[in-house]
């Protein structure tokens, strides 16, 4: 594991039109980059989380998970206005700015680091805002791209849930000033956890037993998720990522959602969570109808959005399969001939004819064909 | 309409052992009860409504509405702890309260009415929690009571709701003071109206259609609708009275929820709204399983929780049903024998077994029979 800053030094252009005099971009890796086939694996991490993925989504990336860095040359990096090492704002002049931002910001990095052929992109809720603008906007080389609970662009719901947590935020009349906001990030922070779970679960985990007329189980524990990231978050950071949330939207200056979509050249696994309510599955299918070829699986699970972080072992079935095992399917030689002549990325295991097999057999063993024989 | 102001001037113990000094119970009746069968109709407001129920239920409530002044007595207080008039906190000393001293205070208005006899009592949400409360400790009759999107006790999710709502309020600095509060009640507001609607709904009504990067409608309604309670309401009340609702328990101090529920011997219908997910329809069931006899309708809306302020056509036609046309059924004698020998209510229309046709009817057409008659 290696933790460090890429130091940009140029003004950078916001999508705004106003500037950063530079950037700094904190990023993870593990592993090594081979050379040859990609092993890159590029993790895009959501609202407060960091570049660290091995802390924050165990059991699908770590030493002995799906994703680890004997095989993997894995890749995260700390978003654009988070506190965790990255350029982030540190009063209210600092300039909104877009998930197109963020990802142009991942882009000086890619750049940085030479990487211009990646395996794998990936990420969950507002990573797979990133992950999708990422995939429009890298000019190297994506083979496959996984989006988990995640949307095309920020919905009404999403944005409404952010402006609520604003209002909790500059409720407390010590938000912008320095090291202030402490309380309004609280409450900021219990609305997610709202959005974050189901009514079912709260009520599941969290109903008391006996009679008492307070301190009930429920506020304890949204209290205590409240106060947990007050102590490692910051309140301007929560303000300005949630707008820069609010601006996903991959159809701006696309020809709208359809037509960004339909250009999106990269096998795409999408990952629905059936009880989530932040990123209800409707929004993972309407992308999976939309990028061709996509295939769409749903994790039940009964943690709501927070599913993304916690199914890990669901995820790297569905992962797995996914990259792995590959589908195979016999192709008439017509159709091989297509795909020969035209452009699609395959790769050919095998191709047998029924009189090819007596050729290609040597004591009931089929080996493979090296050119196509004739008759 | 009449609007009038309870003074109660004796000490007002409460369920916590604390003592109120007296009491100010604002109410508004409409029409003039009558002498013999009661036509009281006891309505009970939500979180943040006012005793006026023509203003906020109309529709199902007024001078043309199925509750109207011509037909009853409608009568609906302010809650305790409301600033519409009732005795509120004007600072954080004012002791906690739970759903019971509200209902209490309901009880000394009901004697200070003389009513003791009471037709329908009915309540939406809050107000439903009340009703129940109120079924349970007045002491007079209540013919029917009616349940709207409500449950026998606050769910782990409403208060863990709450609590992020009471964090908001507690992130402004000003709360408490006098006068003080405005922007977390904002907050805390705006979190309210997240669980009052739905995300779909949401999404099919402020989703923007062009491809800005700021000043959603979504953010712009839930602003809306945030400054617009501000101006109506106060900061204090509402983190008083979310606390009120958490403590709603009807099975606290009576052996359960089952066991209360069971000893309710007034005819009852519980109507769910199945879109509510700040109170799904499975607490609704939950209460028509235990009451006796209890009657279970849904009202398909897509207002989500609201739908119980916003669908009173829908509301209309089934408490109508419920109340005017009541189930005739056919009886067999011994049955008849049973009612009539214990203490349940009923009407009894027309007696008519096989035999006494040929007694009872004249040229074709069948007369009510006076008598029992033998054969």
């Amino acid at each position: 594991m290696s933790y460090q800053v890429f130091t940009y030094e140029q003004p950078f252009e916001l999508e705004s039109g106003e500037r950063l005099p530079g950037l700094q971009i904190a990023y993870h890796t593990y592993g090594r980059p081979t050379s040859g086939i990609s092993n890159v694996v590029w993790a895009f991490h959501a609202l407060t989380a960091n570049s660290d993925v091995f802390s924050w989504w165990p059991g699908l990336f770590g030493e002995n998970d799906f994703f680890n860095p004997k095989d993997n040359f894995i890749v995260c990096a700390n978003v654009l206005g988070s506190p965790y090492g990255s350029t982030c704002p540190h009063d209210l002049d600092f300039p909104q700015f877009t998930v197109r931002d963020v990802v142009r910001a991942h882009l000086l990095l890619a750049e940085h680091l030479q990487v211009d052929h990646i395996k794998v992109i990936i990420g969950g809720s507002f990573g797979g805002s990133q992950a999708l603008e990422f995939a429009l906007l890298f000019s190297g080389r994506i083979e496959n791209m996984i989006l988990v609970a995640s949307a095309a662009c920020e919905t009404a719901w999403g944005i409404a849930v952010h402006e609520a947590q604003r209002l909790a935020l500059q409720a407390d009349n010590t938000f912008g000033l320095p090291g202030g906001g402490g309380k309004g990030l609280q409450a900021a922070r219990a609305v997610g956890m709202l959005t974050y779970r189901t009514a079912e679960a709260f009520m599941a985990t969290q109903t008391d037993t006996d009679e008492r007329t307070d301190h009930f189980s429920a506020a304890s524990y949204i209290r205590y998720q409240a106060e947990k990231l007050e102590r490692r978050f910051d309140a301007l950071a929560y303000y300005y990522l949630t707008k820069c949330m609010d601006s996903h939207n991959v159809g701006r200056g696309r020809g709208g959602l359809p037509k960004a979509l339909a250009g999106i050249n990269i096998r795409t696994l999408i990952i629905g969570i059936d009880s989530d309510r932040l990123l209800p599955v409707a929004l993972q299918k309407y992308m999976a109808r939309h990028i061709p070829g996509a295939v769409y699986k749903e994790i039940a699970s009964e943690y709501g959005h927070d599913g993304f972080l916690v199914e890990t072992t669901k995820l790297t079935a569905v992962i797995r399969q996914f990259l792995v095992e590959k589908q195979v399917r016999q192709l008439p030689a017509r159709e091989l001939a297509g795909l020969m002549a035209g452009d699609e990325d395959f790769q050919l295991i095998d191709v047998r004819e029924p009189f090819e097999v007596a050729i290609a057999s040597i004591g009931g063993i089929n080996i493979p064909l090296k050119d196509i024989p004739t008759r």
